[in-house]
């Protein structure tokens, strides 16, 4: 029986080998952190702002500094917390200029909790673009220079995607001179995705703390060579984030999403999964038919033939029980976690097993904490 | 047996005796002209972006031109389409400098129908701010002074709202000053609500085709004196609109929203309606049990006294009969409605009856069509 429990992964992708140890060694700090603070008696939406502001300030991971870029060589983030009590929601998105976009989104959530704004008006859920940053400054956030959010490496898998982008085009506008024809459809077409080693996800964390109160939260830099002002799933009610306490008849349970946004959105991934695992009071099933249900079987992704994403959920029992459990068809997914029963952080690279196809298998553990 | 229907709203909300016919003859001319492209063979998507154009070119209602002024005296806009047949969705949000928001959301799911991006990138459901303009006028959308989406009648709007805040700011600040404490609880709390004249939100349209495909859009500037960069539901998946044909075992529906932008986020009440409606097979059973549950009995929204929305259903039956349906909190909703099988468009200043109270009583009225 946890006092407390942290859970956190830095993006549904594919983890290289080379790179294995950097991940763990990433998410373990972070759960060592976050417990030191759960100890002290912080609160969930503290402390799993802090986790996702530990995975956002590391080179490693696809959010805050060394995001993957936009098409113009930006950075522009999403980032956002839901909290399980009064289920509170704060995101920000295709947010620049600031070091730590989930900073922002548990302002809004911290401002919801505050005073009602006056002459009726209601708290915003939801701020984007320069309107986001602008009140992030105003409120006290430091503004940075966005290109400090550039490291060398998303730099370098800029220019590389961007060359491989440009002559790409190159070819089919060529083409299309020679046969006087406008599709494309015959090109050999190369894809992104092949360079493997740069292609990570939203990163997230959920953390129970010791009232029993469940937040979660995520980030992300959107995907390599995005049309600047696209909302990824981490900005999205639902879909990138859930969070929800134990009520009578209801275990409590916090969800983060990570993977192809478009099919994350549409499928409202990460209240899906967070409401089937309520429906069928009991983890392990509920996480996998509502991952199953909502994502790979979804009438909502009909056409879509490959569908990458990972959950990671934390559940909390009516028996006053906890369970941490991951998923995913990505190819990996590198997950740690840590509560007030365990003596040290437990971190996994989870692999999809042999055989297992990218995009199609899926593959589930879950853990008593 | 309607072989194509419209159906269109307004905006939930409050509207005057005074101006009640020029309400009720926008809905009827916008009920005329999409029947007319529908007769002709027009697609749902064309169809309902269309109307919800002729919404947003009205002075009269808070989208497009005419829309509220945020804090800075701007406008800036949210709109989104859902289709029912492949299910797609295309929002813009917090959009400024486009005369018709609802025509970049329209372009966006146009895209997600034609070719595949490529490089193996995924078509953007969602694009806001800055980027969001810069793609529409990339693609051929007009760009525009954003001061000509200002009228006069919003600008004066604007002004005495932003006397009222000032002069609220000042008396706290005085306040303050004097009684060395930083809570204004105590003090006396004006609502911009009371300017129940101009108080309008989201409008929206629900169209079923001769093909019997269903799409539905919702179009909105947003409350008066929002943070720029805050998103409403009508940019949001799920809360503004929703669209699904009729396939084996459940009836088309499509809903569109408007109100509490927050409440209606938290709620997901586009899709809430549209799923009650399906789970029941009973449209008129199913909206007001949606509605009930999702958002008055809300457990999202336990912390709030008053829940302003309202929603607009079309629902093909599987008797292949249709029916139009409104339901609303809001004092008032104009909802106009017309299909092949009626001779002329059907308009209904919906107000809630003797005794009802705003925020809390619901009406709802469905009628075949």
């Amino acid at each position: 029986m946890a006092n407390y429990v942290i859970a956190v992964h830095c993006g549904a992708g594919y983890h290289s080998r080379q790179k294995e140890e950097a991940y763990k060694t990433l998410c373990k700090s972070i759960c060592l952190k976050v417990c030191h603070m759960l100890e002290k008696g912080s609160e969930a939406v503290e402390c799993v702002t802090e986790a996702v502001k530990l995975l956002e300030d590391s080179k490693l991971t696809n959010a805050g500094r060394g995001s993957s870029l936009n098409i113009r060589g930006c950075v522009e983030c999403d980032a956002s917390i839901m909290e399980g009590k009064k289920l509170l929601f704060g995101a920000v998105g295709a947010i620049s200029g600031v070091q730590n976009p989930i900073e922002v989104s548990a302002m809004l959530i911290n401002r919801q909790l505050g005073e009602k704004l006056s002459l009726g008006r209601l708290h915003p859920s939801v701020l984007v673009g320069e309107g986001a940053s602008q009140w992030a400054v105003a409120n006290g956030i430091h503004k940075m220079d966005p290109r400090l959010l550039i490291t060398d490496e998303s730099q370098k898998t800029y220019n590389n995607h961007k060359r491989k982008l440009d002559s790409h085009n190159q070819k089919v506008s060529k083409k299309r001179k020679i046969d006087h024809q406008s599709d494309d459809k015959n090109e050999e077409i190369e894809d992104l995705q092949e360079d493997k080693d740069v292609v990570q996800d939203t990163v997230g964390a959920v953390v129970m703390d010791t009232r029993r109160n469940i937040a979660s939260a995520v980030s992300s830099g959107g995907i390599s060579l995005k049309q600047p002002g696209r909302l990824g799933p981490a900005a999205i009610y639902g879909a990138g984030c859930w969070a929800y306490n134990q009520r009578p008849g209801k275990p409590g349970v916090g969800t983060v999403t990570s993977g192809s946004g478009e099919h994350i959105i549409r499928t409202v991934l990460a209240r899906e999964c967070a409401m089937s695992i309520q429906r069928e009071n009991n983890a392990s099933l509920g996480l996998s038919q509502g991952f199953k249900q909502s994502l790979l079987e979804s009438e909502f992704l009909s056409e879509e033939e490959e569908k990458y994403a990972g959950v990671l959920a934390l559940v909390h029992n009516e028996d006053n029980t906890a369970e941490v459990l991951w998923g995913h068809t990505t190819d990996s997914m590198c997950v740690g976690y840590m509560s007030s029963s365990l003596k040290k952080p437990k971190v996994v690279m989870s692999r999809l097993p042999t055989g297992g196809i990218p995009g199609k298998s899926f593959t589930m553990l879950g853990m008593p904490v």
